[in-house]
C-alpha cells in the first residue's frame, strides 16, 4: 500500500496527550501511514470490550490493514507483546485475550512474540508499551519490515471465549454483550441462532418486558417504544425507536435476554 | 484532487466502533481520501442540531470536499438515501432535513436519489447506512463516480426552516438555538437583523439577566460576568468571560433573547 | 517533508464544529497536510494544563512537525498571536503561556508576533482566531512560508513556571499536577528529584496514606491496591492498579505528596 493503515483501539480517552504520542511515534518511523481511529473509550482495562468491537470491526478494512489495539492492564510484566499476521490482515498489541476473539475467525494465523528491541523506543517505559512497544512496531511493519525480524513464533497465546447462548429447539437464552451510545442493548444470539428455532420468534423477553417479534426497522415501532431487531453486526439487538433501551430498561451488560 | 477530501458529521459517538467501520469502508474503497472529522457528538437523532453545525462549517473546506452527514433516525425505512450537488461542495446522507439548511444558501443544487446498489455495501443493514451506503457512495464519487451513475435526480427532497428572529424597529427578539461546549449560548439573531435596527443594540435582556450593548472581545468584560458578543458563525452569542452563560444562567435551548 | 505534520492541541472539545473548521482552513491551503490530533479536550481556558500536555508530547513527533495549540481566553484582546521556532519543531497559538514550559526545555528559540494579515482568514472574527489566524499561518508555513515573511521576531513573551517541589537531603515535597483519564495522579516530582534522595524512596504520603517505595510495574500491587511508579513522563505517579487513584483518594490537582 501506498499509504498503509494502521487503526487504534485503546482505553487510553481523548483527554490526555497518550493518542497523541502513539500518532507521533508512528509518523516519525512512516511519514506516510495513514493512521485511522477505531475509539479510544474502551472502558478502563477492559479487554472483553475490546476484542468484542475489535472483532466487529476489523474485517471493514482494506486488506493488509495494521490493527493496533492497547488495552493493558498489564503493561510492564510479563505478558508478552505480540504481532498476530492473519489471511488479511496484521494484529499488534498485548497477549492478553484483545484478540482472543479474532483467532477463531480467521483460517491461518501465526503469532509472533516482539522480543527485537531494536524496534522499539528506548527506553521503554514500564506503563506505556503503547507509545514504546506496539507503535513502532507497527510503523516498522507498515514500511516492510518481516514479523520475524522483530519476533519469534509463538504458539502459545491467550485465547477468549465469550459466554454462549443456550439453544433449545424451542427457545434460546442469551445475554446482552455490549450497550452502545444510543443505548442499545447488543446480545450474543446471532441471526444464525436465530434461524436454528423451530418457529421465527415471537417473543423476545427482557427485564420483565415482552416484545412481540423482530422489526425490520426503527420506524415499524411507535416513538419511545422497545423493539427487537437484527442490528448491523448480525447480532440481536434490543432498542427504542428514538430513544434509549438501557434507560428505558435500566439495562446493564450481563442481563438475561430469552426468545421463544 | 490528489486526496479528495470526505468530511465526517454523525451522531454516533466516539465509544463504539460505528464511525472506525465507516472510515475503513471508504479507505477500502479509496486509499487516497482524506478523510476529516467534523463530530460525531450531535445529539442522537437531533436533525435540526446536524443541519446547523454542518451548515456553519462546509463553508470553510477547499472546493470539491465531499460532506458526509449521519444522524438518521429514519434509517431502513423509505426515507431517501441522497447526494446533493452544490456548486463547489457535495453532501451525502438521508433526505431528512440534515441538509435543509443549506439549500437556502446555494444558488444551484442538483438532488439525486441514491438507487444504484451496485454502490452500496451488501447486504445493506437495516441499521446502519452510514456504513453500508453512505460511506461506500462518498468514497466512490471521490473517485470521479458520477452522482448519475449511482442514483437519479429528484426535485422532493425535505426542506428545513429554524425559527426566525422577530424584527421590529426598535427591539428584535429571538432565541438560543445552540449551547456550544464553552456554555456559549448562540442566538438565532445575526450581525444583519441588528443592522435593521433604528439604534445600534443597547440592551440585551435574556433570563431577566439585561446586558449593556455588545463587547468587542470576550476580556472587555470582567472575569465570570455576562457578555453579548457577535461569535464567529456572525450569529449573535451569549457568553460568560472565562466561565459558561449556561452553567450562569442556566439556559437551555430556545430560551427567549431580547435585544432593544 | 511531502505531507507536512500539523497537530492540534485545543479546548475546543468535540462535540462542536469548532476543531473542524480549522482542519477546513487547514486543508484548503495546504491539501498535502497531515493534520494530527493530540486532544481536544484541555479544560476550558486551562493554559498551564495545556501547556503541561504540550511540552509532554512535542517531541514524540517527527523533526519539522508543527504544533498549534489554542487555549486562548484572550482572543480578541491585546494578548499576540506567535509562531515559535525551536530546533527541531514550530509552535502557533496565543502568547499567553501555552509554549512557556518548551522555552526552558530548547537550546535555541525565535518568537516572531504574527502582524502579517495576508496570512490571515479575512474578516479575522474576535472569537475564533484558531481558525482565523493559527489554522491558517500553520498551513502556509507547512507549504514553506518563511516565519518573516509572516511577522515581526519579539524578545517579549510569555513564560510559565509550574510549582517545583522542594528537595531536602532525606525527603521531597510535592504536589499532583495533573490527573489523567486514567486516574492516574501525575506529580512535579521527577526521576532526578529522587535520585537527589540520599536513600531510595522509602515511603510515599498522599492524602495521609502512605505506600511503600516504588513498583516497577502495575502488577506489582495488588488488584485495587495503591502504588507508586515512574511513568511514562519520567514523573512520579500514584496510581491503583486495575483502579482509579482519583477515585480512590478523591484527589484533586494541587494535592501535596512528600517521598521520604
Amino acid at each position: 500500500m501506498i499509504h498503509p493503515i494502521i487503526t487504534l483501539l485503546t482505553d487510553f480517552g481523548s483527554k490526555d496527550h497518550y493518542v497523541g504520542a502513539m500518532r507521533g511515534v508512528i509518523l516519525g518511523i512512516n511519514p506516510l501511514a495513514t493512521i485511522v481511529d477505531i475509539t479510544h473509550h474502551i472502558s478502563p482495562q477492559n479487554i472483553v470490550e475490546g476484542a468484542f468491537l475489535l472483532s466487529s470491526v476489523y474485517t471493514y478494512f482494506p486488506q493488509g490493514t495494521i490493527h493496533l489495539a492497547v488495552v493493558d492492564p498489564g503493561v510492564g510484566s510479563k505478558r508478552k507483546p505480540i504481532l498476530v499476521k492473519g489471511e488479511n490482515f496484521f494484529f499488534i498489541g498485548p497477549d492478553n485475550g484483545i484478540f482472543g476473539l479474532i483467532y477463531d475467525q480467521l483460517k491461518k494465523i501465526s503469532v509472533y512474540e516482539l522480543t527485537n528491541a531494536h524496534f522499539f523506543l528506548k527506553p521503554v517505559s514500564a506503563t506505556f508499551h503503547g507509545r514504546d512497544i506496539f507503535a513502532p512496531v507497527a510503523a516498522y511493519l507498515s514500511r516492510g519490515v518481516s514479523p520475524l525480524e522483530m519476533g519469534k513464533e509463538t504458539k502459545n497465546f491467550q485465547r477468549l471465549s465469550l459466554p454462549q447462548p443456550i439453544l433449545e429447539k424451542k427457545r434460546i437464552r442469551g445475554k446482552v454483550m455490549y450497550i452502545d451510545s444510543f443505548g442499545n442493548l447488543i446480545t450474543n444470539i446471532t441471526v444464525n441462532h436465530l434461524k436454528k428455532l423451530e418457529n421465527a420468534p415471537g417473543k423476545i423477553k427482557i427485564r420483565e418486558n415482552i416484545i412481540s417479534g423482530l422489526s425490520k426497522n426503527y420506524q415499524e415501532a411507535k416513538k419511545g417504544t422497545l423493539l427487537a431487531i437484527i442490528g448491523s453486526s448480525n447480532f440481536l439487538e434490543i432498542s427504542v425507536r428514538e430513544g434509549s433501551a438501557q434507560k428505558k430498561l435500566k439495562s446493564q451488560k450481563g442481563d438475561d435476554i430469552k426468545v421463544y
